[in-house]
């Protein structure tokens, strides 16, 4: 039996015109809409296939629920998801949690209202809004939170603590700060440790402040009781901070002191001078998790249950290269 | 009869939570769903008009198309018009529309498909999009487009593009570059004439020149060949790549050269130096839009039209004070 991808690429559109035509769910051209009829009528497509996929009670929307709306990473994650479910034909619905157990608890029961065929998820704030998640009969695909059970796609953490630590010891760094993030997160405890090993192991001497109770005079007493000449950051934002409090204090980067991110985000290369960061590949887990759920929605065999994406290193001018 | 504010009041919960355990359709406490009807039984609070809501093929959904979800501005507006839908019991439904005509469409279908009660978007890339959305039988409102019968709220952008001239006039700025953003919006437009005409009436020289087209070459032989000490941008990552391209240059902010942004982004105040910018309230954009909107969802008269907000000048350290 003919499938929708050859219908689309004997009408010469994508498989989502398609699906838009089929479902009349969308604005199709007269020409384009005749195109497709005359694929469908020549290859004998059934589009009764559709008609009862929509009887299922199952839209062609997918649940997105982020922590954080207004972090660029998550916004890139986004992009990723929506790009890959309207290649796909499907539309996402995004809800901000916002680390709130009530608000993820709320859009997960509207997901289900509005019979989203699946959900991705990322961090939640509690392990009761985690387990309604799991228990829910929707496939799910989490980003950045990896258990032994379910379908999961996230950076590797670790290789981007490694790599936050060699470049500081490119720069011959010798008494390094990393500031952390809340520890209790499995992305932000693999890449302090990871880069607090690499560290020791060449002999460097290893500082440690939480990036949530850093204030500038904490941070300037460290920076001059101990003569830190790196500091490593968990995310850029911790970074920017960084930068400007070095900047008020008469230090010069990467001169005196050199400051490492992780993220880089899109302002990263503007700062003055710009950040050394780990490019986490936002885009990609976005496109990666909408791969593998509308996978698991279709039901294919032989889905990779765990997906680790590979970060990379971008040095721009806040690292001392020798 | 009792409204279901005053159920919420006696039981001392949310409107949201309300309608979330009437509606069973998020997570309820066993605790606080007892308080619920024993108020709803004290006031004879007739939960029928719940039901008949949602028989009525209205689900308790609000569709927000954006422009472009990876602008900070758009994801603080977002997060005013999520709040504000949650407090009223609605959830939002986000498309990114990527000023991309099909990709509008697609979503209008969407948020018609699943029964969405409204319509928040902003520009659109094409009047056919923008009539789609104005012959939807779903109300709507408009965020920073204003046309004859729209409901609408925007910032004052006039307003705006005087607030940057007189900051740039307070610093002695007498030769100054308009580095301007796409004119067919009005938004970006009323910003740049009303700087110009205050500048000029002011006295100075004004040059202009075009976000999309302007390289660093172009950017810095203007600066050297007029002697520029002033620039005023139309959006603050243009002001962030003229501070990058000045300091390059050799050129001290502000006391070779002023720059003044607009928008505010959040890290604004983490360059060195810190961004002088006008202040949108994109928050407040997203709230009023909602509440426009439920109101007219909720049959409400006299509803104002248009809702024009203030802009206000942030004065950081890229613009000099005598």
């Amino acid at each position: 039996m003919a499938t929708i991808k050859e219908v689309a690429a004997l009408a010469g559109v994508s498989v989502a015109t398609v699906s838009r035509a089929m479902n009349q769910s969308g604005y199709v051209k007269a020409e384009t809409k005749a195109k497709i009829d005359a694929a469908i009528q020549q290859l004998d497509y059934a589009p009764n296939e559709v008609a009862r996929t929509l009887n299922m009670k199952q839209s062609k929307v997918l649940g997105l629920l982020l922590p954080d709306m207004s972090n660029p990473f998550f916004t890139q994650v986004a992009r990723g998801v929506e790009d890959t479910a309207m290649a796909h034909g499907y539309h996402i619905m995004i809800g901000n949690g916002a680390m709130d157990e009530h608000k993820e608890l709320d859009y997960l029961a509207t997901f289900k209202a509005n019979h989203c065929s699946g959900i991705i998820a990322s961090q939640l704030s509690t392990a009761h809004a985690f387990e309604q998640l799991q228990h829910d009969e929707r496939p799910h695909v989490l980003i950045d939170r990896v258990t032994a059970d379910d379908y999961c796609v996230e950076a590797d953490h670790r290789q981007g603590g490694r790599l936050q630590a060699e470049a500081v010891l490119r720069g011959e760094g010798q008494c390094v700060l990393i500031v952390y993030q809340d520890q209790s997160y499995q992305s932000f405890r693999q890449r302090f440790e990871t880069a607090r090993e690499v560290l020791q192991k060449a002999g460097c001497t290893v500082l440690e402040l939480s990036d949530l109770a850093m204030t500038k005079a904490q941070f300037l007493t460290l920076i001059h009781d101990h003569r830190i000449d790196s500091v490593i950051c968990s995310h850029d934002v911790a970074a920017f901070r960084v930068l400007k409090w070095l900047y008020h204090d008469g230090q010069r980067v990467p001169e005196d002191v050199q400051v490492v991110g992780y993220d880089d985000m899109p302002l990263a290369e503007w700062f003055v001078p710009g950040l050394t960061t780990v490019r986490q590949p936002a885009y990609t887990l976005g496109e990666r998790a909408t791969q593998k759920l509308i996978a698991q929605i279709e039901g294919r065999s032989n889905i990779e249950r765990k997906t680790l994406l590979d970060v990379t290193l971008i040095e721009r001018e806040t690292t001392r290269r020798k």
